[in-house]
């Protein structure tokens, strides 16, 4: 049933179909580093669990991976809380793209899903753990830098400053859990390594790579690092599945099947379980706030490959 | 990776597993039909791609199939209006139990999805299409009957009666799709056929030999009948997975990993692409509205079986 | 501090500085009988409680009065019910123009007020009272000529039947409010009811003085008529204060500054307590639903008369 | 029609009467200061536009004022930037108890009023100015003593430094609003404004003193001092009445039919236009977060006196 005997021709074959969309979509302008990003750039990062990459366009590129960082820090959460986590964050799709506070009024403080900005505060409350932020930032880093198998992986101390100036709603959230006391770090610090993670850099080819484990039942097949069980892996895919693209997650899942988890720097993480890890990346962002030629790119890889789920 | 070998042991496995939970949760009450219902009961069925088909419990007493008929009658509108069915009703998640009548005003008589009631109104009315009420009726029971290849599938006249007098929810959520012009036919019309598709009466082994074909690509194995395409099939299944269980399609995803659709009858329908069709009853609700057994076996079948798609 | 003596100048003055506006706003057009009328229409009309009455323009063109009825049924609804009647309706201002059945949701199906759709539905149900819908209208009407005192009111049936084909979201209401089991009578008849008595036609001159009551403790200054009690009369003119103008009623107490009700006809009823009654007409709406122009006269006339409650 | 001339008789049975009620409803207890005032505490003050005053009971103990202080802050704000404020505030009711941060977010950071906590920030912010926050908290200070005629009015520190520490549903509110841009001064600054002005302590006596000018057109009448112009203390009188008691609003013009603001330190103030200010003051809070018997009280004040607006 599949054809990923050819998988770089399939990449090849996505990479060449999404020029002609090369520059659509909006990119992302509320900070000046990510503004200045030219629309035009598209990469795609396959990396199969058997152990082939497959890479074209600006695969090799760096950028702002943005919410793709709460897929991980998701993961570095449940290893320290385990299932307790879901008390705290649900594991929900939110329904409306902007309800990330009016649904938190309504429940009571809890966060409908770990994706979502609000849940994405709560699982870095529970990374930080009383810690100093510094301290947190750092174990972030490294675990992307392990499981991107590339120590060059780091934050972007120009993003994560210009968050910090103008991240007003993510304080506004922040303060809103305090409230509910579903955050028990000062404000502060929460957000420092929340706009830290967020800034992280990383191209496509390091973060498919990163994101593999999640793709092998939370085993790195290259090292056998056992990142996580093979339970959470299963739920964290599905967290991304229902949740992993705002207001557009059923969407994503229509057209793509597949788990995935978008950013706002127009890069998309998608799992294709016990298949492969694909990254892509094109600035240009649809009405939904995911990466317009982002989509389609995977989309037609998904039709290519047969890999989707469904 | 499966054991499908055993698929006769696991079925006995799941409904032994079971036996301590029966009884569990709140039998549906708005109609005297469902109230009566002993809750006791608990029926499994396994039909596979391959021509296996795997029984326990109370797997041929049939049911009230409820809001899984929405699944069916979307296969039927999605075959009669194509892709432009999505410009009347979303393929996104509600977000919210309660949200059916708030979001169809927030977005303009547009449903989120198709099995939401909202949804499956429009749904019914693409299939209604201007004919009597009772000509939709005979043509939605008659395709039931071709799926499960069993000509007893049948309305209960008494719970499509009961729903007439009592469906004032749903008369309330036709009028507003009206009022925004989304229902093309009159109101009672379409109420009438809604009601009693939601009234058929089936057991797990004809639920999940009806559908089959969504686990094979459209094609019903056993006959190769082309009830729908590849692609629909698979979208039917994203549907299913992001808004088939209310606003704990989330953790159904979570738990199960498999598309699925609930009634409040008490039934589940799962599909394992490319592997099976399960449909499970028991008529005791959780807090969602979903079968609280029926979700636990099929968490447990997915466990035994590794049929999550995740 | 009152300048009514020279009450008619006033009203004289208020007309001419109307006619630089007149054609402004939007004819409602949901029904045809609505859409076809001019939208230059003005008139006004001011019936004191110390016997005077002062018109200026159209003051005798009857127009459709709408849901000004619902201070009338909301009256007789009092009267038949008394206080209990607040168990089933509010009297806090809903918040939002399109909340109507958002609110009626999340409050289980108490309206917020009488003065939306939703609560007038409920307080037609009282008035019906287990009847037929036709004794029910005549007693509305009768009413109605008996404030007026002029027995020429009356329903206009080409606007009820317009209403009866097109009230869908009115339906959706009713059928919402049935769910939640605050109708006590056939949803058909209530909004057979409903659609009559906001179909009645009056005049200015004719409205003004059917309102007189509430201007003076719930007695009808011109013949002792003991309309309803004084505290109820109050009570209705503060519902009307700050639930009159859907999501304006703050502005217009905010630029008017007495308790008032509109209708989508372009009719307002305002209640100058202890003063007078007065009412405008100018079919053009703002944004808000309410007379545009019927909205400045009223401002420019509590102005000139200093009546404003505050 | 009135019966004023016994004023200090009416004040004395209101307050004879409110003897049987005291210590209902439950004190506000999120702030120690606030949560161990003797909930049995009753006071009440008039102060007549001809110059009487009338007090009871505990009208001389100084309490916290909170949010009584929007009405004074909000005085101050229309005399800095006059109409265009209500560019940056509305002045409809909010509808809901629970809505600040939902419309807030719906409405783009425009607050509803400017009497509710979004709304009061933003007034707040236009009080600010630019200045240091010990400035502008001064010059709320000096107005307070200003109005009140007596220079003991000050601001509880401790009450300060509580709303401080425990305030980050204000924070987040505040953030919310910066986000949309629609507060100009650094949000650190403007809540220790706003912290401040709630933390006023002040008694029934005082405070009746002090919103005398809204019962007087703008104007002191005992020291003809121009506080504000003759419409804006009438539309502050229209704001009170539509949105002075959160979402009870409705019920206190019903039951009251006075313009009033409500404090969670239990006192409210209410005007009854060209007659009088009152204060009242008792900790125990009904439901809606308004004082138990302080709405009891001048509910009756308003029956004995028939000052009722309407």
């Amino acid at each position: 049933m599949e054809r990923t005997e050819n998988l770089a021709d399939i990449v090849a074959v996505v990479c060449r179909d999404m020029q002609a969309h090369l520059g659509l979509g909006r990119v992302a302008d509320y900070i000046p580093a990510l503004a200045r990003v030219d629309p035009r750039h598209f990469g795609i990062a396959v990396v199969t669990c058997d152990g082939r990459t497959a890479c074209a366009g600006d695969a090799d590129v760096p950028f702002s991976i943005q919410s793709i960082s709460k897929v991980f820090t998701l993961t570095l959460a449940l290893d320290r809380l385990g299932a307790p986590l879901w008390n705290r964050v649900g594991h929900e799709p939110s329904g409306s793209s902007f309800n990330s506070i009016v649904q938190l009024e309504r429940e009571k403080g809890i966060p409908r899903n770990p994706l979502i900005n609000a849940g994405a505060l709560v699982v870095t409350d529970v990374v930080l753990a009383g810690r100093d932020p510094a301290a947190a930032i750092a174990e972030i880093a490294a675990f992307m830098q392990a499981r991107a198998d590339d120590p060059a992986v780091s934050v972007d101390p120009e993003v994560a400053g210009s968050e910090e100036q103008t991240g007003f709603r993510n304080a506004s959230l922040a303060n809103f859990l305090r409230a509910f006391e579903n955050l028990q770090n000062p404000v502060t610090d929460v957000l420092e390594v929340y706009f830290n993670q967020c800034a992280l850099r990383m191209s496509c080819r390091q973060l498919a790579r990163a994101g593999l484990f999640l793709a092998h039942g939370g085993i790195d097949p290259r090292n056998d690092a056992k990142v996580t069980t093979p339970v959470r892996a299963r739920r964290i895919n599905a967290v991304m599945m229902t949740c992993g693209h705002y207001d557009a997650s059923g969407d994503f899942a229509f057209r793509v099947g597949l788990p995935g988890k978008s950013g706002v720097g127009g890069g998309i993480l998608a799992i294709a379980p016990h298949r492969a890890a694909i990254a892509v990346w094109s600035p240009g962002l649809n009405a939904s706030g995911n990466s317009l030629v982002g989509v389609l790119a995977l989309e037609r890889l998904a039709a290519l490959t047969r890999w989707s789920v469904f």
